[in-house]
């Protein structure tokens, strides 16, 4: 037996949101700790990495660990259904070939439960390696996703360059090409606004927009995002969830000079 | 002379969308009582019956009944064109060929005036029998749009259940099924909250919920929706027009076993 | 070598929104006294004539008179990156094949620069004669954009026709026919209300609401629009930018009887 309360509901939501448009059907892995995802993208580029641990919920039991395979774009249409203020609670039997989600409005009078189909669906774990990455930029999560959003009017690839100063986002197109300082500061009063550098070694690399773009799906997620790259491995976009968890994103770089010649 | 004055001209407009979808061209019976319409949809499946008083208006003159034939869709345009604020008059000739509507701003500064070539069209009009129903359920109209809306994403039709505590809405599909229910229940502050059961027997209905999607087109015009289901007769879903009338949808129940097996 | 300021940068972009659905590519002629574009449509039926002063402008230098050709659509683009409270920075070299848009958040935290690339383009200047008009009319300009939408969703031309009491825009088509008749009047306290009517002689002329819906996309820039109509002339559509310069279109009558008989 599976069972799953969050009074804000609309977390899983957003959730379901900012992986759907990169993965199709996946596998949410249930245990004790808690509610996870990991999967790589239909074209096999990108990989998601999603955790909620369990302290995180309102109230959580998982009797034995649960492997509950969904097409996200289905499970995302049942969320919409979901009042912006619902408490949502997940259950599954442990041998179950569904999974149920209801909905309570606040003063409980209206309640919903939708039932999804489960399928079974091959996945294969990934083993993420813990890293110590070169740099670590923290910005606030809407200027990433606009940025990105940005360049991509003008081009493919993006190089982002982190120095202590700041970061660097660059395109080049057809029509011209692009660049976004964006300096790091603090900010006491309003830490979603900060810019935090943390850097070992300056690092530079090439990544395409359209999946960065995808990773800003999940902006709603979080004020801010964290950044991490090193030299020829994987970039980590981060967002974490209060008190619960975070999505995490890994995209290898574009392996090019750094300079941008070649650019697709 | 048909002439007709409404400081709230925005209403009418309201009144010919929650139609155009449903109905392309249809009567408007004009007499001393009011302004009317009855109409079968395109499909033949569903009717509207729409009743405007004539001491509702702020100057009505009607001084022998006429048959006005419109494309609903061409008056909606027209009506797109007032103000939110205007004044609006409807003026007809008695052997007339076209109505006019004219809307005034608040401060009379600019005054339009749209002709609408008027069309023949055939109808017939239906008897519409009184009848007591079975159970009759008072609602919050947004919110009876809304579930229609969230089960659509599911199946394509609902049974609605109703017992004395509460409303069932039902649906299965492809990727699984939903419940969504209402419990009765009444409040003084915000009477347009409430949810009023009032039962004789428990009825359970199965309708498409493509046709009760259409009529929640209506939601604009009334705060609360009433829906009145007797076993093997049309529901109907009743939006009141305060001080003026009503616009009503009927729609036959789907012939099929309760528990919905051979959903379509 | 120019270079130019503006502090509300969004000024640009407002602009350019006014004019990249009738003009592809065209050239900016900068020089010592400002920043000037004349272009015809790509169907050459209507010209656009925009001037915006260097005195106008927080910075601006222009050593050379220059000639910058740039795609209309791919500028817009670059400026829709900018954010709303930027300060944007325009500059050139003299013998460049670029032009470069440096966009500055209010607190100096982010900092972009897009260049974008010129192009070669055949440019005839026509020379827009001075002209007394019979008649000249101000009103609010979203007023007037209202009014040319309205009518589109009847006919295809629209009869301007004033007099000294105010202006009557008429319409017809299959489905009917349309007036709108808005008066003469000041307003002290909202002077962008106001409907003012300067005429010599009464004037009625015929346009196609298409091109005037296009010039209709300038209402962002300026509270109130200025239609300036002489007999067999064309008509000029003016926007005022405040403390700048202007924005003004021209689009010929079409050639029939007043009436609107053959009307297309």
């Amino acid at each position: 037996m599976f069972e799953a309360r969050l009074t804000q509901g609309v977390l899983l939501r957003k959730l379901l949101d900012s992986m759907k448009d990169l993965v199709q059907d996946a596998n949410f892995d249930c245990s004790s700790t808690g509610f996870a995802l990991q999967a790589m993208d239909s074209s096999h580029v990108s990989l998601i990495h999603m955790q909620l641990r369990s302290d995180g919920f309102d109230h959580f039991r998982c009797d034995r660990n649960l492997s509950m395979g969904v097409s996200l774009n289905n499970m995302a249409k049942i969320l919409k259904c979901m009042g912006n203020d619902d408490v949502l609670t997940m259950k599954a039997e442990d041998q179950g070939d569904s999974v149920t989600f209801m909905f309570e409005s606040a003063n409980q009078e209206r309640i919903s439960d939708f039932e999804l189909k489960l399928m079974d669906i091959d996945s294969e774990q990934l083993g993420i390696p813990d890293t110590d990455y070169s740099a670590t930029v923290k910005m606030p999560s809407s200027e990433f996703a606009r940025i990105c959003k940005d360049l991509s009017t003008i081009g493919d690839t993006v190089l982002i360059a982190v120095t202590k100063d700041g970061v660097r986002f660059s395109t080049t197109g057809d029509i011209g090409s692009a660049n976004v300082t964006v300096r790091s500061h603090s900010n006491v009063d309003k830490p979603e606004e900060q810019v935090v550098i943390d850097m070992q070694e300056p690092v530079a690399l090439t990544f395409a927009l359209r999946y960065l773009n995808s990773f800003a799906k999940a902006t709603p997620l979080s004020n801010q995002v964290m950044i991490s790259m090193s030299k020829e491995l994987p970039v980590v976009v981060q967002y974490r969830i209060e008190d619960m968890g975070h999505i995490s994103y890994y995209l290898a770089p574009k392996i090019e000079d750094e300079e941008m010649e070649g650019d697709e």
